[in-house]
């Protein structure tokens, strides 16, 4: 089955707003059998819409739409597939009861401007949705199909989840496609490529290296009649890979360096405390991104200059004998929030920032310390001198060496 | 002259990587004179491109494209224009050796397959790349452009800016659209409607009012033969919103929260420092984005349990009487921090987290404090309880209203 998605919205299409609905949809797709072949981006506007549908029921079986259910009348989206279906919409007194309901569910009226979400063609069907008024779209016509959903992605996910995959699961009979991702850091690229060479050039299935601000990604993926059969042909490949390269894996699929971490220090039941300098907060922003961080976090300081590193435990003699960006004066914030937190882990990272230099110091130049109950680990990096590169590596690095010395130390 | 832009990558429709290219000309377009119509995503494949391109050259007069000009099989973008324009590619000794010289550059050797960087069709010269070894393509053919860039960001701005931007400026020659948004926080936007009730409802300029995380954000959209006349189209519009939503406004068109605070405390001399516990660091973060950041701001702590709130220098009789999630436990913070890091402004920020509720408290609500020279602001907050609502939405909002009280003081 042939998918498109068409993301509506002159605020997508003028670059005011980033589309985030589009790659959501894509990432469920292969999992259910449906091959996406296409994705636009369509503006405000009826003739536009109507073209981009009429195009699309030509060369897809399914039309997933985003966006231009709302009551206003830049909303267009039933306009213009009554129009690609040449059907007229009618308003449904059913719908327009249901709307006035959901209005005074919020202590206030309906807007005259909002019967049009409930208008209706022949040919479609109302997708209930229970986070917003705007109800979906699932329409039919010459075994094509259109799918609207509204843009709010909270709305749009859960429409995605409670009514549109099961409706979906009933249609599709094809291959599934899965995926495996492998996240490694240390090793290149060409390394890899090398001990890992006999898996490359396959077909089915395929091996392919991304190279992502956390690391080399691996990812395997195979396509077969059912999800069993599709696994047991990753399943020789990413042994393989776990043989060979074991220590450099830090995580699977969407784990992130964050959540690799709190898994290593839940299970152990052990804590940790960040300060950093030049990453400005990446570090324990990131880190207090899942939602139970505070089983294991205990909290993180960003000290950006001197008097304030000192303020915050920092022995003055260590920053004036080596300077603010040097492997001691990280080793002494890692110390100093370990223990001024106590935690049994603590994290410290100070560099110079994105600006030319600091303290003489190349810029981008950064020293990361790790010290827990069983020692230190030291590492001096060097990223591209840009602030959200400095933050993103150097956090990202902090959390990925962490974790391995957590695993080493059992 | 109406345009499209064409992403290409199989790794782009999938889901597995955001587009940002495409918004990121999109939005350049505007002030060039050109009209947006269309944006896709095609996958890696030679088929699909071409017929992106055949239709695109039919309904636009130029076509951007971003990524596939990479070394490898799967970066098909050039067949896919040679093919749609009916030509073979060839490879050009010139770019050989600039290649070669570039590896050489490198301290390397150009690996084979490198060679297909430098093909070209008759109707094609290369776009120079200065930041990586993939050139540009600008095809012309009856009429229609076709401008091949790299899909890596940094490289893709590059060259848009030195190499694809000075052409267009030779052959676009129609109206330009100018764009002022006025960001505003505290005021719905029903009340706006009614205040500003005027100026909606027309074509140029054109007000639309637009709900986002910092706030509701007034975007004037004039067109017109030159920037100084659609200047003096926003002109007007933009005095009435100032004269009567002053109170309300902190900032103009990119202008981000922390960069508002970051002028006006500049500009005053003055500095600050945080303490924030169920934000996690998303204040800090956002405040040390600014290059120049280190010249106002003094350092975050970031406290998640009420121990280390107390070694960070909370009174420990202020958490046990009001509890941890209290307007007087954020004043303590916004205290503690202003005092500990030795700074002009401290902001405090007390809540329960993203989960169902903490110390008895509804989820989600929050408390600001922030505290400076000449007195202290207090706000309870509460916002939806998603992790990274409460994290946005609380940051964005003290940034705000510190730089309120900030401008207030003079």
């Amino acid at each position: 089955m042939k998918a498109e998605i068409i993301s509506v919205g002159t605020e997508i299409l003028m670059g005011e707003l980033t589309d985030t609905n589009a790659a959501w949809v894509a990432a469920r797709l292969p999992a259910l059998g449906i091959q996406l072949r296409w994705v636009s981006i369509v503006g405000d506007n009826l003739e536009m819409l109507s073209e981009a549908f009429t195009k699309g029921l030509e060369r897809s079986d399914i039309i997933f739409t985003t966006g231009g259910l709302g009551p206003t009348q830049d909303d267009l989206t039933r306009e213009g597939v009554a129009a690609a279906l040449g059907e007229t919409p009618t308003v449904q007194e059913d719908a327009v009861r249901h709307l006035e309901q959901q209005f005074r569910d919020r202590v206030t009226s309906m807007p005259p401007r909002n019967i049009k979400q409930a208008n209706l063609i022949p040919s479609a069907q109302f997708i209930t949705n229970r986070s917003g008024t705007a109800p979906g779209w699932w329409a039919e016509s010459n075994g094509g199909i259109i799918v609207c959903m509204p843009g709010p992605p909270a709305e749009m996910h859960a429409i995605w989840e409670e009514e549109v995959v099961p409706r979906l699961l009933k249609i599709v009979d094809e291959e599934v496609t899965i995926t495996r991702n492998i996240k490694t850091m240390g090793m290149s690229e060409a390394e890899m490529d090398e001990i890992i060479s006999e898996f490359f050039g396959q077909e089915n299935p395929y091996l392919g290296i991304y190279s992502k601000a956390d690391g080399n990604h691996l990812r395997i993926i195979a396509r077969a009649k059912d999800e069993t059969t599709a696994r047991s042909l990753i399943y020789p490949v990413e042994r393989a890979i776990e043989d060979r390269l074991a220590p450099y894996i830090w995580g699977y699929d969407k784990e992130t360096p964050d959540q690799a971490v709190g898994i290593a220090l839940r299970e152990r039941g052990l804590t940790l405390a960040t300060m950093e300098s030049n990453t400005g907060g990446y570090l324990v922003n990131s880190l207090t991104d899942s939602l139970d961080s505070a089983n294991y976090f205990k909290g993180g300081l960003v000290a950006i200059g001197d008097e304030v590193k000192i303020a915050l435990g920092v022995p003055a003699e260590v920053i004036q004998q080596h300077g603010s960006v040097s492997q001691q004066t990280a080793d002494a914030m890692a110390e100093a929030v370990r223990k001024g937190l106590g935690a049994d882990y603590g994290i410290g990272i100070s560099g110079a920032d994105g600006s030319p230099s600091k303290d003489g110091q190349p810029a981008g130049l950064s020293y990361l310390s790790i010290t827990g109950p069983n020692g230190s680990r030291q590492m001096k990096l060097r990223v591209p001198p840009r602030r959200v590169t400095v933050k993103r590596r150097m956090s990202n690095n902090a959390l990925i060496e962490l974790r391995k010395l957590i695993v080493a130390e059992g």
